[in-house]
């Protein structure tokens, strides 16, 4: 447990001031939980944000006491001594609206019902999520980020601090992320919705009054997402044709290993994560556009945005490519804005900004020492 | 209707023989429907075998009398003047054993239990269409195929012939093809055969006594199937980020077009194909793999090809990408074999072998030209 933050413990904050989604639905109420590692300095200069990605949460470095093996999801990157160094940040880690692990979610009950919100729950954009992240900034008294982190849709999440509060954050980090979905990631993210929104079990998205979860329909989504996650090489390295029982069985049952960790990983989330907070998760994805409101163009959208950026792609991503991330920093070095790049080489396609990688965690190190040095002690 | 083959009609062959499965299945008794174009000459010498996909049949080329928008599947290809040119060659297309256009398959009526063969119809394997084909090819007369063409699974068909009956094929055109799946290719066809399989509607695949189909289920596997078949360029061309009704509207029905068009290809298909056919396409493509009985060595499984080969592939096709046909071509290569490749530059991903395009259609042409002047007229 050397460079652990060690024990954590979840904390809670409650929102009384109705939040309005850029939909037009209005949440009265809500709860965000966030976890923070490292210790605030004196002029509120040296916080860090780390915003989640599709099945994250606020449980990002440490492990809680009564479970020595709940690491955090990014603790490898994040504690005393790592790249995004808890000896002088304070790092805030949260689970974002409309998620399933505690903030307020589809799964959570609506005080005006008694009941889960389920189909209520509003449908969530990137822009509501930094919107309530701001929030909860505002509550942790943290008038300016020293740097807002995230990889994938968290990178996502990242670049709109920079659009919607580009006084608040000095410094963007955009992993393994995209300004915007292409037509295939809509499409895939399309097929996953539809497994779950034609699963009978789903009842509309009511399914918890039903006492039945949609499992079919997740564990579909889960699957077909895990064939993004990889590369084509990896999976060629990990699992080949490599046959489960050596022989073929000529039926339907798992033949070739990669159906076997497949399957597995399907039936794992389909029993920990909520259907609708992946439905909401995907739409967010699907609607972030920075450039929706400017006729397409990336260069006008980010002419708003003040901070310096640090983008990382990894060469086999083939979610999120390289290329995906050049269309970042285009209309960024466009606007005149500061903007290191790192393509990572790496064989483990979009897993990358999750796994330890010493290029990577070098870049990052490299990066926030810079910043560490802005900040007081 | 110039260059067209004219008004056509199936035909029916009959087989008492039982044919005995790779997987040590019997089939005591079946039928294959087949079509077959331009006059087979006085020595038999100039007829050509076309091995259909995943989702093709035996209607081919032309069309039917009582339906003149019935076009074949491979008309732009196939027909007087056009490249594989029925004025020069006796062509004959199949369905495919286990086919649910009319050969004996899944949804025919078992003639020992009076009820369709549902989940008693054995898994097939490619190895078993080519013995299926050869008896077609007996039934017909034909000692010799003058070319065995296919694209993507039918590619694997056509180079199964050149192994299996190296003295019964003197040309295999691999079109789109591979030698074998990847991880990857069999983690799609995984998740699409989990959503069949766990479709409430499916019943172990004895569906039909049901009088129910696995609708849900069929269409995921369909919609998951046209993102691997169209390139990622070619959905950016074609849908981008277009919305269907001109902004978002913050819920599950279709926002973006390309949603659209896989919904509707989706639905379509699932009204029309089988998915018992479905589930043993996608474990035919899986268990290919000529290399399997020669401990993985592909040098060493097609040392028996006697066949010249014509292999083609399209840049942007990520299913069966331009390096999976290289694998195809080094042992032929390896083994002495003549071996002409096209690379063909294509925005359309693997969909690209069935549309015509000039410089794809000018190989095939060029090469069958010269395979015409071999036979006599």
């Amino acid at each position: 447990m050397s460079h652990s933050v060690g024990i954590v413990t979840a904390q809670r904050a409650t929102f009384e001031t109705p939040l309005v989604f850029r939909s037009g639905a209005v949440l009265p109420r809500y709860e965000l939980v966030y976890e923070t590692y490292g210790t605030l300095n004196s002029d509120r200069s040296n916080a860090i944000l780390i915003c989640h990605a599709l099945s994250g949460h606020h449980h990002v470095a440490g492990f809680y006491a009564d479970a020595p093996k709940s690491l955090g999801w990014w603790d490898n990157m994040v504690g005393p001594g790592k790249p995004i160094d808890t000896d002088n940040f304070f790092v805030v880690g949260m689970n974002n609206l409309g998620g399933c692990h505690g903030s307020t979610g589809p799964s959570s009950v609506d005080p005006e019902t008694g009941k889960p919100y389920g189909s209520s729950f509003p449908v969530i954009t990137v822009e509501d999520w930094v919107e309530s992240q701001a929030r909860l900034a505002d509550y942790l008294g943290i008038d300016c980020f020293a740097a807002v982190i995230g990889g994938s849709l968290g990178g996502m999440q990242a670049l709109q601090w920079s659009l919607a509060c580009p006084d608040r954050v000095r410094h963007v980090l955009a992993i393994a992320s995209a300004p915007r979905l292409t037509a295939q990631n809509i499409a895939f993210n399309d097929v996953a919705r539809n497994a779950i929104l034609t699963d009978p079990d789903f009842h509309g998205g009511d399914y918890y009054q039903h006492n039945v979860v949609p499992t079919r329909g997740l564990r579909l989504a889960r699957m077909l997402g895990h064939i993004t996650y990889l590369s084509d090489d990896a999976m060629a390295d990990k699992f080949g044709r490599e046959l489960k029982s050596g022989q073929y069985n000529y039926g339907y049952e798992v033949e070739f290993q990669i159906e076997s960790y497949l399957r597995y990983q399907g039936d794992k989330f389909a029993g920990l994560f909520d259907a609708n907070t992946y439905l909401l998760m995907t739409k967010a994805l699907d609607y972030f556009d920075p450039a929706q409101d400017c006729g397409g163009d990336l260069n006008s959208a980010f002419a708003k945005a003040r901070a310096d950026f640090l983008v990382i792609s990894f060469t086999t991503d083939w979610r999120f490519s390289p290329q995906r991330s050049r269309e970042i920093i285009r209309p960024l070095l466009h606007n005149g804005r500061n903007v290191s790049y790192a393509e990572i080489t790496s064989t483990h396609g979009h897993d990358s900004f999750l796994m330890e990688h010493p290029h990577y965690f070098d870049v990052v190190r490299a990066y926030l020492d810079n910043v560490s040095r802005e900040v007081s002690a």
